[in-house]
């Protein structure tokens, strides 16, 4: 009474269909716009599929009192296609995640402990959507827009974010302007700012030019 | 100095970028197959960013001794249109999540307190994944395959769950199949489970027929 | 006049526009989350669009007196990309296509012939819907959800069921929950099914543990 | 021992699911670059999923001894959302179905009964894929290329198409050329044809101008 | 001969056919994710599909010798889920379009007159990629990335770009961080610039708080 | 105060990022459905976002006295999966773009010099959408519809069109009919063309059969 039913699995597109399940993301080929080649399902165990690292507080021994611990496609194969992924937020006392912005993803913050300060700016005549976040709440950042978080309570705070893509990308507004070798000349052309605060940020955040 | 950069801002469709930035959904009317009509970009408020329910623990004086507390595109209409939502799990001691299945969205489970034993079958040859997670761990649940959680713990357990859809849909199978009106006799001639224990589990489960 | 033609033609992006028109999958290359990668262009013929093995009764001298003949990515490679497929079911009498889902596409079902009692349960407060369906209809089976396919007819049945992706996947309850090494006791736990029940179809089905 | 479960159903957001599992179109709302907007779910029925019209043969009547039977969104708004689509195809002796594309989707055509002639033109240096398809036989005919079907048997032939899209559109490309008011004079510069064969064909499908 | 063709129209779905090839958005009824509803095709007509405003330079006495005239949505409703956009760049002498991102869309820009320095940024170690384009030059802007443009020749610069939304989104850094209410202190904590330096910028912008 | 900042650079996926940024195609590798492998990210410069052959008139000496210079994903990788694409289109005195469609995208032009008589067939009930276009004038052409451009002015004009796709493909339908094998015979059946018109173009373009 057995054989017969393997029968009918042999009709059944099986061996496919690990593919259709999941799709573990193998880095070491090339990525494409969908995201990377599958690994050979006969190759996938849970541990594909199991994550540990955002357990550890990240080290917020920095210039920003703050760690973003990512769980991103490239650190957990296993979101590859799934279109979501997760971070760990870490925020010391003062500790602070600068204007940023997710190029592929939005994003919800829940609060794990502490009080957090987190605001969005729309690009809609520029409204700004701020509040303090309370052990529990559970805060929206649309795609693409300039937010930020600040530890406004009196220990640490953590947090869990989670993102509408296993890739959502990170452009920290400051780093951007000040941290690479965009000449200072058009800094100023395109922020208005003052030539001798962008030297400054330059020198702070190891900018050059 | 001041009225030509408004100038320029006249130029911009800002009374469309709004509901470009998002689309707090209006549960008023009908839902479409992209989501909720939006909200007039004129009446959000940073409320409609944020949420709170999530904070408070589940009832799980239940039979499956478990409570998820979903922060749905119902619950929570500011996920509208931006691919993700959350759920709190609740796990008293001997707690479990049922085999189920969430039709539109890939899961992922970050343990907040506990030890929960979770788990998936594949499609694929009916290879199971399963482990036990303990506090900071995350799985991934790939979409529409059947999972189950169980607190493997001596306490509580509680994990925060991400979906890569604003309304990911639950199906548990046991409600699916004994929790209506579906004739016993159908059930039994689709999962070939024998009469009496369909009975039985109508029964527990409030299904008729 | 001739050679002035196919001049404006060397401006045209011939060789690429066989990639947009389709992508034949090549399934001997790693897939992705969006299919295989593509056949060379120059390869592929009217055969890499053409299939014939749905035009012969799939064998149903098993279990459950059905077959099921996919015509999908994995059989029919110049579905790859192109978002549907098809297979053919075979009921014999007393014929059944137990509980499933699809994780991966919606579905509908055209009946060639006989009578099929066919049904979904939506995992909307678990209502059923169901219907004996004749030569000639169609019925709708959204994806995700829980369905089933009986032979309610004096004679054969068979149908034509066509798949909004190329890679629907297919999940079979009873042998998710019996065909495999899921240890009886996390399905007793997951499923409220009676032990004894378990271990019964763990023997007709294959499982183990 | 039942309200309990009941309880947890309380925390599940039932009310919405039914709009994720499906969204049956409302018709007589405006449609959306989507699809239409969704039925009340309390409103939907099992009627909502099944249709007979493809039982029944198309009057093949005409100018082309052919019908085209379908099952799109807007006979068959279960469908909506759900991305995909059937039609039936009825060829009487000497039937065509002339050259056409679909904007909208790709196609997979299933001959039912009788042989068809079908092809398609890549929009790659012009290659044609065509073939003689018998009973049982599936074709390919991939999104907005040029395709046809001629019955070339001695008999009737019948086929099932099925589509990757709701409203996959369908647009003759003789009905465009000379089935409306496009002017001639503009019918012979964009189509190099003879302004006598022009007027011919808007007299024989009805165009003015 | 010319009834029998009416027929087979008849068996058609043109009502619907025309939603599907285009919904030219009702800006009167609410959006949604996927955009607008659409207008009834029966009140389509060519002036839906045609838009001249882009023939007009924009006005460019302002604070940045700049102008964006949008061909988006909001301004061309034709557009309306079609997933691109176009919009008119008009820099007089020395104007700049200062450091901004598209939220929704990726960018194309085609330099119809003069000489523009262009860059952007990417989230990746924060390498910037910038090159002078002159009369003929296109370059890409990858969505939500921090771009600008600058006119670098003698006299005025005018340029063509071309999104991938209809409804892109803009949100101009300077305007987003000082041209609102969002407190002095946040601005300076989230940006680490100089007090003064904010202050100066909010008063230039109009930003208050 | 260096150190600490390039310490959280350490815990972000910037070697992922480059490639969520964008993926500049590696035209050396196989397609995909959704576009080419991505190049090494360390291997990007700004030339692969920099194309300037649109900068240079296409040779119209041919028999349609047009040009179309295509700016797509093989000739400007950098567009690969960016979802947008441009082309450019000179028409001498009396040129056409003969009827064509692009299976792959819909269209935005832009007229740049001349005057452009231009229209789209929709598919449904063949409504016809022409107009005359000036300089300056944008108009749509929605995916997949037969669509034309007929230089109507005294001078040459020339036109940047843009697509909602890196690969829109291009079908010009005489080049499908009657500029390659398909044999006579069909070509009559499936366009009731008399077969010395057909014989006649077919010498013209090159067709053979």
């Amino acid at each position: 009474m057995f054989l017969p039913i393997l029968f009918i699995f042999s009709l059944l597109p099986f061996s496919h269909s690990a593919v259709q399940d999941f799709c573990v993301g193998d880095l070491a080929l090339p990525d494409t716009p969908a995201g990377y080649p599958c690994k050979k399902p006969a190759k996938v165990t849970v541990n594909d599929f199991v994550y540990s690292a955002l357990g550890v507080a990240g080290n917020t021994s920095n210039l920003i009192k703050a760690a973003v611990t990512p769980a991103f496609v490239t650190q957990f194969p296993g979101l590859n296609g799934l279109g979501l992924s997760l971070a760990r937020l870490d925020l010391a006392v003062d500790g602070v995640v600068p204007m940023h912005t997710h190029p592929g993803a939005s994003e919800v913050l829940f609060v794990l402990e502490g009080t957090i300060c987190a605001g969005f700016i729309s690009s809609t005549d520029n409204v700004v959507y701020f509040q303090a976040l309370n052990k529990g709440d559970i805060m929206i950042f649309p795609q693409g827009l300039l937010h930020f978080q600040i530890n406004s309570g009196e220990g640490v705070a953590i947090a869990i974010v989670s993102f509408s893509s296993p890739s959502p990308g990170l452009q920290i507004t400051d780093f951007a302007l000040f941290g690479n070798n965009l000449p200072t000349e058009l800094v100023v052309k395109t922020t208005f700012l003052d030539e001798a605060q962008v030297k400054k940020l330059k020198g702070v955040l190891g900018g050059t030019g």
